[in-house]
């Protein structure tokens, strides 16, 4: 078969792998119709995260079971299916907490087993990490990219929002106008927050915004961005969701916060210790910082319900697509900012 | 009269000032009968936060009211007060919330009026600041002792415990065996924490602890602490409470606590903005970070009531007492840990 495989900054080439086999009772093999590239893909694309040369890439799965292992009850070749980002058991304590993505057995696609960005993957804990996608959705190509961003980007501005408090009448600031901001957006919109303010400085990314519920953009930087929010607020946003993951944008969200609000941050924090966060700022306005790579898992069911309701759909997030040979141009132009998410359709 | 006045690091001295007036109508003028030197104070003292040479020091005043402005309504000349470290209105929208300490027209005693370290003060927004002691602890030394440390350090250990979500039942860990450490052991003990364990390294302190419900001690150090720590806890505590305030603590904060944990972090974090908060390791830990100057002001009640009913006394955490006259030396003994918290009664 064939897969994308890393081998140096800049250099991801699709070439022929080993197909994968069940190696453990509790495996399934699933062929991929759906992947995706990921903005975290790009640390390492970038050369700012270490990465094994000669390993697969890609941790967004959606596609059909081919086999399964002996102890699999909840999924059968045929089955239309859908992934996570990170594999979990769903028994352990983490997982019964909803904390998926700490789970005692899981990990993550390309770091535990095979990376999605590939014709097929071998998905460990089979019953725990992969949902069946209700049949009426297979075959309906747009429900079918509604449905994929639960993968990883719904679910991380979900889980943003969820973080930051956001309540039914509130009022947040999305600071991150990527595919995770612009649906952590979406998902404050989905929990009833009455004022969306997102920060961001692409006009395109900010019209999918103002689609997807933003009722304020500010496109402006630094200390002009951050007094035209607190004029906005009367003095600071009691939710605030760090879509980034940068210094830079954790230092917005501490000044932007009114005093007592929450902080919910997403993405890897790269820089932020390095460059030092402002945690006196945090202290003296009693801000709560909570963030975590999203527990996509624990959200599945209830986003899934929505966008086959039809009242959920992530996929404007999506604005170019290729097939598996068009990954190494998919990074190129994400890297470049040509495209905002590559959607690899297999 | 006479107060404390702060001239160098090192160089406190009691003075000749010049009387408090009422200044506003909200104003109040109380005589102290009690006030202490905190752990915050050494700060200046040993040169680490910049202070004004000529200003007052000292936040936390009880005493005895002896004029109030025309628009005080709480309290009257010749009623017993207790005050929090912080003055605040108890009307704007934070202190509604609960968040005193961000009072839109309050502040901190030594910086927006005079210090509580000599014979009086003016208080203002007496009636959001100052809560009145009943009539029966008046004259009760030992219950006036053990009230005392509500101005702060017992209602900072208390913030802790609240903000590390502690719960009935719940295993926590308490870092530091300061006055604010051991009060955050008495604060779990009183919400209803199974476990409690603490890391310190003065025996005397330990042992304070001890009697104030803690379970476990870990008098060890570095790796050898942590791994203690995650041994007796079966992998982490969920509630960590922080009560040092600087970057190694929080660093041990953030290893010992488990995955999905809350750490509640006292005192001004000394340090953690230059040496750099480890941000990657609590967000993969999905950790909540939640923190800031104790609101006392929001505690005061409910705390009073259990002492006042013989359930609460935080009063061991004081080991000197001294005159005014005794307060240059009273830091001196603080500053080389000759002491753990001062009592100053004049």
């Amino acid at each position: 078969m064939r897969a994308a495989v890393y081998h140096a900054p800049g250099d991801i080439r699709i070439e022929e792998v080993n197909d994968p086999r069940i190696e453990e009772p509790t495996d399934a093999i699933v062929r991929i119709t759906h992947t995706a590239i990921c903005g975290s893909d790009l640390w390492f694309y970038r050369g700012q995260m270490d990465y094994e040369p000669g390993a697969r890439t890609g941790h967004e799965p959606m596609g059909v079971v081919e086999a399964v292992g002996s102890e699999v009850r909840t999924v059968k070749p045929g089955d239309f299916v859908i992934a996570p980002f990170a594999i979990s058991d769903g028994t352990c304590e983490f997982c019964q907490k909803g904390l998926h993505t700490v789970c005692r057995h899981g990990g993550f696609w390309a770091a535990h087993t095979d990376g999605a960005q590939g014709e097929a993957v071998r998905a460990p804990l089979a019953d725990g990490t992969l949902v069946r996608v209700p049949d009426r959705a297979e075959g309906d190509e747009k429900l079918l990219t509604a449905l994929f961003p639960l993968t990883d980007v719904m679910a991380t501005g979900h889980h943003a929002a969820v973080c930051a408090d956001v309540q039914k009448g509130s009022t947040c600031v999305v600071i991150g106008d990527g595919a995770v901001g612009l649906c952590g957006v979406l998902a404050a919109r989905r929990i009833g927050a009455e004022r969306i303010i997102i920060v961001g400085h692409h006009e395109a990314r900010l019209e999918i915004a103002r689609r997807f519920g933003a009722t304020d953009v500010i496109s402006s930087r630094g200390d002009e961005a951050i007094g035209g929010i607190t004029e906005l607020t009367g003095g600071g946003a009691d939710h605030v969701l760090e879509c980034v993951g940068a210094a830079g944008s954790m230092q917005h969200a501490i000044q932007v916060a009114r005093p007592g609000g929450t902080i919910g941050y997403m993405g890897v924090p790269h820089g932020v210790q390095a460059e030092g966060l402002d945690v006196m700022g945090m202290f003296f306005k009693h801000l709560v910082l909570r963030g975590g790579p999203a527990p996509a898992r624990a959200y599945m069911l209830e986003l899934m319900d929505d966008v086959l309701a039809g009242t959920l759909d992530p996929s404007p997030v999506f604005d170019l697509t290729v097939g598996l040979e068009g990954v190494p141009e998919g990074y190129a132009a994400m890297d470049q900012r040509r495209a905002l998410k590559v959607l690899v359709r297999i």
